[in-house]
This record gives structure tokens, C-alpha cells and sequence, in this order.
């Protein structure tokens, strides 16, 4: 018979929206169960966001360290099987870090560190723990993100030539962080969300989606971040210019003062044989356009979608015409992390199909960029080389 | 401490497209959790679902006759809270009966039974129960349906004159049922699933989501039925023109032959002082059309939807443009149906924002159109009333 | 050296939308020159207008039979080749009657005639006079309609099952012909306009979109005609069912009282192997859906359109890409109607390509399809058949 | 009574693809008369073309040069009265610095000239000559891109602060020069097109696009432009940052190697309380996004376009719902031109909603931006500031 996979969560109190998500995201396939977490700062809110989530009050900690001794203490058959880190990201490394030295495995929002020197440092705390790590970069968990890149990978396109990938949103188009939202306060203050504002909170997405389709990686980029509002320490916008390792050349914009624009990660791939195109907020397509032929709406759920990509097959539980959205993907990625630690908890072969979320190394990529763009921004020179 | 409902299901064995559906709506918030079923008529293939679904052996019966009998001799603190029904058609209503005549709360598929009179049948069996009963219609379920709903109401639209909705599929355009293919095997079986084929599947979902909306009645319907694969002895397509009980008119046409539809449901809504229109496959967005206006897109999660419609703002999870799509919706049923029988339980007030799902009343209407609509269509009158 | 064809235009005097639509999709390949007309029924008003479309005063008439004398009069290689009708609907059968019995080629507005006997009156006037007749059905003249149609003909859906065709505007919600809107006026005094008002206007429009791609013809028709506008002699909104002589099933909608509908021509045709689906407001896009297949866009202008439609091609002006709209396909028509004139005068024999524009056939089929829609919703029968 | 305008054409010959969009955009309006033209290099070739174009023998000339010497010897009633350019990049200048100066109005393709320098040089040419003189950037004579920039003057948008525009293409995706099609051989011919390929060709019109509807000037750009068919002189591809003279942001990126991509010339315009987007290919459209409101779809030929915008209005042919085209656009500037010329010859005083078209500043703008986006690819400084 099979077991549910045990879940803990570090962050993710009142007000937080991504711990909201990854729980949703968790439960979605029933085969995850929220077992404990240190939710708050304030151990009195972390307990009242314990019996909502009908916890059992043994199992809500005060501080995640407490979190750490308390459920090494249970028998194994009762401690979580993996804990999931959702802080402001300036709390992500140090988290991750003692859990994993202590042996749980581990699935962390992105960013995963707070500079690149820290993303190489969590990489070999990985793998001297030996522990399953998943980093949430749940964008490339859409089943057609998925047949995106098993397309590329296939040759339909040819060469890739040029990608154009964007990310903007408009929330932050007034300073709303000085009135109290709680959201825009901690991501535009760079002691708890780095020294990237929209770079690393969505521009990292861009260029983790961007190197996911393609199989490319960027090699240099030329970027031009501002921060629109007065006095916000942080980018709210960044405009860049990219190059690939293949001679590939790109395009990234994104931005958070853009009024209008909700949540708009699209991306266009240009290659030698055909272009594919697709937008985040309608998941369910993506656009496949051949040289001297009709554009083709690919959609997901169909035949010809799972004879092309298993993994985008394996990533859809309704049919097509049923949409699916941001939580399905989200809960992806934990469907094949929460496989993937019982499957090496068994000392069983992993399929490279279950073995599909993202961990360190776009975690390293991710901050090498970053810092990349920001470097960049700051001198005069055209081109910066990513360092990693 | 908040407690988590239990759950029980009968049907949605392997193969079963929307027993899964149900298990993941029901799962998504993690407050409902599954813990008893008879799954399949082959208890050994019930079994090994349950297997799958990580329940405890005791929990897992052959047939849901021993369900119940089995369940109720549990103490009340393991007994499953309510029952979902999801088998075909023509077991909806016996296993409704006899659950909620045990003293179960159920949650039934649609149509809620074979007949009209089944039907008002059940309407009365609801009622002696004292037990709570929803009908999962789920496309009514969507925020922006509910926003919809909640501007036709307070008068957005003025008077409402005439109403498009529409229904098309193409997965049923080749005999299909011939190959064994599971879903249309008892699909086009007047057995299984009852006198009408697309226009019991599907057409009573568009009839639904017209009043649902409109707050109107369907009086009168005039339909032409056709089965257009030879053999199929059920009908896979139906026009029908359509009257309110306001005097609005209406046209409501529905396919399963219809190839390359996939599940195109759609709405408009025209008034005398406004229109609406929105589209299922891409359910984030609904257009409002004014007199001598720009048409807006009003889109799920922002500021002016809630201001509108709480009932749209609480079935909202994410954040506008992280789009949430058809488990979302499905999920809104299963969380008011829960949490009113929580509050059912500890005698507490419903708020009608919790008491907020389909039920008997529904189900009612649905059975009166397709029985309308197929009588129509076999006749020379021009109109038919609905019965009920 | 090729001669410029000489037109006359009757109507279309100062506020009239559809003659200035004449005179620019005459005029827009250089290839036509508007000479004389006979503009309005006060000469004054009609003298103003020849001034400003710069014509010699000698060939603005004060009234049309003035115009046929006069023309009459003149030495062939001065006189007008052809004349376009474009007054209100009362006037298009006496006018083209008076004209193509003079001798003259008519290019008339549509609707042909106030009624079906006189449709079939002009059928044989045209017959005897030996002239070339064309009815301005300008929405079959784009291309990616005549696309269409080359693949409903060659077989690329199959057999037709299913046909919806809507033409939903909004612009007639308010009764703003009692506030002296000349176009809103005409149109719904039944003296002027014929005794169908929507389904006359532009209900004609969308059985001959209907008709034209999928080279069916309606047999019968069940029809819901409604005045929603108190006081309104002629309905304004219109729902109807189909049926067509292959058996195939159909739905058609109209309305001028649907508030945001501009002028939304739309139709999905459903064939047992494929189907298609076209937008008159977006008319460079023909969507092709094969089973079992990605959805297709076609484009205007590429070459797998010639390919396939010799007849789209020739109605192309500009290469893909750069949109073409409704005065380029009200131009098609004015092309092929005078190539065919001049062919026709040389003796020379007209290709098919070239002889392609509607003409009196279209103009009984509309009228027998106006009369039997107005019938059948007067009367209790279910299905009225189309006299023609 | 009004008189028609005479119009002379230089270029244009058989198989040319741009002089038969100005020969159908004059025509359109009925107001403009070709009646005069030198049309091919080959004056056999150029002759059949004048025949084809219904033109006296003696107005259809061997070069220009004999067409200004011929014309000047005709009575001025009969002489044309303005004269266009058509042919490839680099006759563009001469022809014109030749007619301006024997005393023509001119009217000529994009780009002016195949220098900064000699762009210059014409705007003191044209002063010098006192002639009306055109450049064709006939996208922004788009009816909805003259609201767009009616919008941002009057404040809608507040402050600009970001702008995004982009022109992909994908004709050149092979090299198709080298087996001789003609369009592509001549633009990607340093000798004929200019040191730009992509970046000239197409690029300009982006440029023209985010200056016309922003009213801000670029100040500055970082290009990376790039060759991706092996051998081909000149850029297929550009990829910009800007800055503009307020200290807004910009994007600018264009290719014509972006296979499936037809003409997609596409903007976004932020501001620090609105955003407006806008896509050539469906042009009748203008997105309008509003801080905390929803979406609304500003569609053309409605009250409330008219009520903000004049031009747009002007700019109007047909009603909303009426698509209207490329052509149109195109036929916008011709008619403001023509209506120019002719209130300038009776010294009447031109509103400045007539003399609307882009003439010399624009040009030179065009070249100022070619040359420092080539200058700054080819080096390694960040920013080119751009030189006029």
C-alpha cells in the first residue's frame, strides 16, 4: 500500500501568499500531508495558523531551529519527510542549510540564496547530504513549458537563433510598500530580498524559463535596471540584452511598474526551423509556427502532446479543454519531488521523468544571472559575463 | 482546532475521468480528506485503487450497500462526514437515496438522476434527510461566474433580453464508443446514462449556467436533437431556441461532433443597459460591454472584482494573472459543501456565501430541460414547456 | 492600353454610409471612375454632392430616370458602363428594373428586392436584358471566405454536419430612430427597409455566408423573431434553427440589440473530418481544426492559401501580415463585376475567377430565406420551408 | 467645385510590391488621379505598366529626369501635382532633391535617405523649395495610433515611463536573395537598402512608432544587431535598450528571421497611471489599462475615440466593427498630403488636423536612430547617443 509523503513548512503565516500556495499546491494530488511547520516569527500567530490548518499542536513549532530538534526526536515513521522553506528569500540559505545538515530533505522558494557565493555553497551542502533538494521555480512545471522544451530538445525547431522572453506586472507602480502591504514591504526591502528587486523576483524566472525551453545557456548579458519610485533601494524594472552559449541572441524585459499587466511571463523562441510562443496566463496553449505554414494552436491535453512529451503528459490531470492553471504547475513539482524522496527512500532507480524538478544548479544560474544583470546595470561596459 | 471533514466515495475506479477530478477538488484545500470508498463493481480492482489512494483496507468496500452498513457502525468520530457519488448516470439517484436515508450527507455528480420524476423524488428524500446534498455542477462554481451572477443581480446589465450560451465538443465526432473507449462507452448508453446523450451531458450544464447567471427561468424550449454517427442511439448534438420567464429570448446549442472543440463552453449575456460574455477555456476573464463604451476585461483577483461580488473573491485562491482553471472551480463546490456541514453540525448559522453550491433545486431544472428537450425534438410543436 | 470603366451611381447622398463605401471600394484599385449619379432626392443636396466628388455638373442628376434619359443620350464611349444602386431597400428592384432595361449593367445593393416575387421578377428582367447584374454581398468577398469555400468544395471537411453563423450588432439597443438617426430611420420603417427589420438587414447576410461556403442550401428554417424596442414595426433581434439540404443541422443568430457587438459575422462550419471557424472582425484569420490535430490559423496572403484558393489569392491586395478589412472585400466584388463587363464587351470569355460575384441567385435565395424566417415565427409550425 | 489631385509616381515597375500599395492608397478617397509615371529602369517594361495603368502614352516616361523636364513643359492644369517616390533606398534622396527643386510637392518612401547627412540635406532642400513634401511611415497613420497619441498628450497616461515596441518578422529566415526574389535582394543590398538591414527597414518604423505616439525623443541606444543567414551583408535582426529625453525606458526589438511571424509591429506604452498596447496586425484595437481598473478595449470608429481624438476620427472611414486596414492607413496620409497641397496652392490656411503626415523631421530622426544603433553594435561603448 502506498504511504503519504509527510510534509513541514518554515514561513508561510498570515498574510504570506506563496505559503498559502505551496500547501494548496501539496494537497492538489492527496498524496501530501501537512504534518508541522514553524509558520511566524511570532509563535502565537504560527499556533493560531496551526489549528487552522488542523494541525496537531505537538507538531507547530515556535522557531524552525526548535522544528529541527523536536521532529528528530520522533521515530522516523512519524517525522516529516521533507520540509518546505517559504521566508523572505534573505532566510532561504540558512534554512535550507541546517535542515539539510540535520538530513531532511528540502524544497525552497526561489530565489534560493541571497548572492551567488551562497548558491555554490548550498550546492555542496546538497551533496554531502545526500538529500533530496528542490528548488520552486513552479513557471517550468506547465505541461506545455514542458512540451516546449521536449520540442527544442527534439530538433522541431532547428538552431535556436533568438529568444524574447518578458516578465512584466504592475503592482508595484505606486510606492504601496510604504503604506504596510506586506508583499511589496519585504521584496522591495533588499535586506530581506536581495540587492536584485524585479530582476530577482521575476527576472530570474525569465531567465530560468528561457534556459529551460532552449537547453541554452546565457552566456552575457547588457542590462539596464531602474527603479521608477523614489526612494525604492530596489529595481521595480530591468531591460536586457542577452547572448547564449550557442550564439544565440535574446531579449528580457521585465518589470513591476507596468499598470495593467498582471502576471505576463511570455516567451517567443526563434530557431532555424520554427518558433514557438507562450504566455504564462494562458497556460493551456502554446503556438508552434513552421516555416510557409499555418500557425498551430497546440493545446494541452491532446494525443499529439503526450507522443511528443511524456513529461508534459505526465504533467496534466484533465483533459484538454478543462484549463488548468498556476496551482496545477506549482503542484507538479512536488508530485515528482515528494516521488522522488520515497522512490530513494526504497533505494529504487528514479525515473528521469520523476525526477524532474528544479534544484541547485538553476538556483546557481539563477544568482549568477542576477548578479550578472546588476553588475552590469552599475558600469558602463556593454557586455558582463555570468559568472557561473 | 479546526478539524478536517472526512470523505467517502462511491465510483471513480480506474479509468474513471471524473472520480479523479473530484478526489483532487476535494483535496486541494486540505481540508477534506479521503478515508473510505467502493470504488469499482470489481472488488479487487477496488481494492487496489483504494491501495493507490493510501486508505486503510477497513475502509475499502465492494459495494457501497456495505459501505453504508459498514460505515455506520463506526463510531462518529471515523465515519466518513459525506459521501460523493460519482458512478454513471443511471446510479446517481439510488445511491444519493439510500445514503442520505442512512443519514449521510451526499455530494452527487450530475444529473442528479434519470428523470424528472426521479428528481422531485429526490427533492423530498433530501428534505426528510435533514441531511445536506449538493449536485456538482461545476462550471457555475468559476469566480467569474459568480461576479457574472452577482452583476446581473444588482442591475449592471439592466433587463436582461437575450441569452447565447453554448456547448461545444468534438471527442465524440467518430463512433468511438465501437473502440471501447470507456468515457463514451456509457455515454451513448440510454442505460447508463440516461435518455439524452449530449444533451444530458452537456446541455444541462449550459441550461444551468444560463439561469445560474441570469437568475431566469428556461419556460419554453424548441429543439432539434440529432445523432449524427449512425447507430449511436443517443443524440450527440442539439440546437434549441430558448424563452425566460422575463420574456428574454435565448438560443442554446451544444455539440459532441463538433471536431476541434474541445470543451467550449460560453455565455452571453445581453441587457438593456449592458452585456457580458465569458468563454470556460479561458475562465479568468469576463468581458463587460456597456452602452457606448469602451468593453472591458474584468479579471479574476483584482480589487474591483471583489468589490462586486464576495461570492467571486472568496473562490478566488491566487492572485490575478496566475490563472486558476477548472479544479479551482470544482474545488469552490467541494469547500462551501464542507464547511456547511461543519457548521450544520455544530448548529451554527450558514452565511449564504458558505451555503453556496448547486443542490436538488438544480438538478430539478436540469432533468425538466432535457426531458423538454428531447420531447420537443420528437415532436412537431414549435414549443414545449418545462414541467417543473 | 487598358480603359478605366465608367460608373453611375444612384443614392448615397450626404449622410449615407454604404454609397461612400461604394464610391471608395470602386475607386481603390484605379481601375473604375465614378462619372455620374443622381445622389439624393432633393437635387440641391444632390447637386453638392457631385460637386464634392469633383464630377461635372452636367452629370448630376435630380432624379435617376433623368439619369437613364440622359445617359442615353450620351455617345457610348462617354456613358456610363454600369450603375450602382445604393438607395434605400424600397428602391433597389424598381431602379435596377429601370436600368438593366435601358441597357445598362447594375451593381445593387443588398437586400435585391422588398420580396420574394419580385427577387424572381428581376431573375428574368436580368435574363432578357442580357446585362451583367451583381448584389453587393460584401462579406463572402474576403478571402479567407473564399478560402473557405475551396476547402468545404475540395473536401477537406468532409461531409458537412453542422453550421452556426451569428451576426450579433448592439447598435440598435435604444430606439435612436425616433431621434432622427437616418441610418437607424430607414432601417426600421418596413416601407423602406422590407418587412424583415435584423433578420432582413443583416440576417440575409449570414444565410449567404452560409450558403456560399459550404455550397448547401437551407431547406427550412424555425425562427424566433422579437422587437425588443416598444413601438418597433420591424423585429431587431432573431434566432432561428436550420436545416440544410444534406441533412446537415445549423443555428443562426442575429440581433441589433446586443449592447458591445459591433458587427460580429461570425461562422463555424463542422464537417465529419474538420471544421472551420471565421470572424468578419478579424478577417485575416481562418481557423482550420482537423481531429485529432492542432487547431490552424491560417493567414491571408501566405502561399499555402493560393495553393489551396485561387480565388482568395486573386482577392488579395497586400502580403500577409498587413491587414486587409471590410472595403478591400466590398472592392473584390467591384473588381470581378467590371473585369466581367469589360471582358463581356470585348467578346472575350470571362473566367470563372473573374465571373465571381453575387448576383440574383443570391438575391431569391435571401429573400426566400427572409420571407420564410418571418412566417414561420408569425406561425406555430415548427419548420417553414423556403419557397425557392 | 472641388478638383482632383494629379498625382506622378517614379518606380513602382512590374513585380515591385510597395508602389502598387501607394497607387491603391491614393486611389482610395476617389481624390488623386495618377496620371503620370516613370516606372521601371526599363522604359519597355515601364510602358506596359503605364498601359496596364489606363495612362496616356505621353505621361509614361523613360526616367525621371525626362519626366521633370516633360512635365514642366505642360500648362499647369495639367501637370502632376505632387509626384511619389517608390523606388529602392537609394534613389529615395536624389529623385526627390531633383523634383523638390524643379518645383513638385513630393511625397516619398521611407527610409528619406541613406545617410544622416544627406537627411539634412533635405530638410533644407524642402525649405529651400517651399514644397509640400511627405514621408511615408504609414503606421502611425493607423486611426487607433493617433488616439494612442492623442491619449498620451492630453495626460491619460500620465508620465511615460516605459515603452516596448517590436517588429518581428520572419520572411528572411533563409536566404531567399539568392534565389532571386526580388524584394529580398534589393533590402539586403548595402547598395540599395543602406548600411541597415533589419534595423532600416523595419526598425525605423519602430522607432517612428514609440516617438509619434510618446511625443518624446530616443536619446540614447544600445544595439546588438546581428546577420544570422551566413553571407548576408546587412542585420536580419536588432535588439535595442533605449533611453528617452524624460528618462523613460525602452525596449526595441525587431527581426526578420522570427520564423511565423508575419508584420507583427506591436507597442506598449507605460505611464505612471495608465498603459496603452497596440498591434498592427489587428489594428482597429487599442488596449487601455488604468491603475486598479480593468482592461478596456478602445475599438475604433466609436463616440468615444472621436470625443478624444480628432485625428482619429479623421481617420475613420468605416463604422466600428468594420475592420479596417493597412491600406486605409495608408490612404490617410495621401489624403492629408493632397488636401495640403491643394489648400496651400489656394493659400487657405491648413488645420493642422490636414497637415498630418510625416515629412522631414521624421526622416531624419529615422536616420538618426539607423546610424547610432549600427555604430553602437559595432563597438563596445553601452550607449550611442543619437546625433540629431
Amino acid at each position: 500500500m502506498a504511504r503519504k509523503i509527510r510534509m513541514g513548512m518554515v514561513g508561510g503565516g498570515k498574510g504570506a501568499f506563496i505559503g498559502a500556495v505551496h500547501r494548496m499546491a501539496a494537497s492538489l494530488d492527496g498524496k501530501i500531508e501537512l504534518v508541522a511547520g514553524a509558520f511566524d516569527i511570532d509563535p502565537e500567530r504560527g499556533k493560531l495558523m496551526g489549528d487552522e490548518l488542523c494541525l496537531d499542536h505537538s507538531r507547530v513549532y515556535g522557531t524552525y531551529k526548535e522544528m529541527i530538534e523536536k521532529e528528530l526526536a520522533l521515530p522516523a515513521s512519524k517525522r516529516v519527510d521533507f520540509v518546505s522553506v517559504v521566508t523572505p528569500n534573505n532566510w532561504h540559505f540558512p534554512i535550507s542549510k541546517d535542515f539539510l545538515e540535520a538530513g531532511f530533505n528540502v524544497l525552497c522558494e526561489k530565489p534560493m540564496t541571497m548572492s551567488l557565493a551562497e548558491a555554490i555553497g548550498l550546492e555542496n551542502i546538497v551533496k554531502k547530504s545526500g538529500k533530496t533538494f528542490a528548488l520552486m521555480h513552479n513557471y517550468t512545471a506547465y505541461p506545455m513549458v514542458k512540451l516546449a522544451k521536449d520540442m527544442v530538445k527534439c530538433g522541431d525547431l532547428g538552431t535556436v537563433r533568438k529568444v524574447i522572453v518578458i516578465y512584466p506586472q504592475g503592482w508595484l507602480a505606486r510606492p504601496i510598500e510604504k503604506q504596510g502591504q506586506q508583499q511589496a514591504s519585504w521584496r522591495t526591502d533588499p535586506k530581506q530580498s536581495g540587492a536584485g528587486g524585479c530582476i530577482g523576483d521575476i527576472g530570474s524566472h525569465s531567465e530560468n524559463l528561457a534556459e529551460y525551453i532552449t537547453g541554452l545557456k546565457i552566456t552575457e548579458v547588457c542590462a539596464e535596471l531602474t527603479s521608477f519610485i523614489e526612494g525604492r533601494p530596489v529595481d521595480d524594472d530591468a531591460n536586457c540584452l542577452l547572448r547564449f552559449d550557442n550564439g544565440a541572441k535574446g531579449v528580457l524585459h521585465t518589470s513591476q511598474i507596468s499598470i495593467g499587466e498582471e502576471n505576463g511571463l511570455s516567451i517567443w523562441v526563434h530557431g532555424t526551423d520554427a518558433s514557438i510562443e507562450w504566455h504564462q496566463e494562458h497556460p493551456n496553449q502554446l503556438l508552434f509556427k513552421k516555416l510557409d505554414a499555418p500557425v498551430e494552436i497546440l493545446s494541452r491535453g491532446n494525443p499529439y502532446v503526450a507522443a511528443k512529451s511524456p513529461a508534459a503528459a505526465r504533467a496534466t490531470r484533465v483533459p484538454s479543454g478543462h484549463p488548468e492553471g498556476f496551482l496545477e504547475a506549482f503542484a507538479n513539482n512536488y508530485k515528482n519531488f515528494a516521488e522522488t524522496i520515497l522512490l530513494k527512500e526504497e533505494a529504487k532507480e528514479v525515473d528521469p521523468l520523476v525526477n524532474d524538478f528544479p534544484s541547485v544548479a538553476e538556483g546557481i544560474r539563477g544568482m549568477a544571472f542576477i548578479e550578472a544583470a546588476i553588475a552590469n546595470s552599475k558600469n558602463n561596459e556593454k557586455w558582463t559575463k555570468l559568472k557561473h
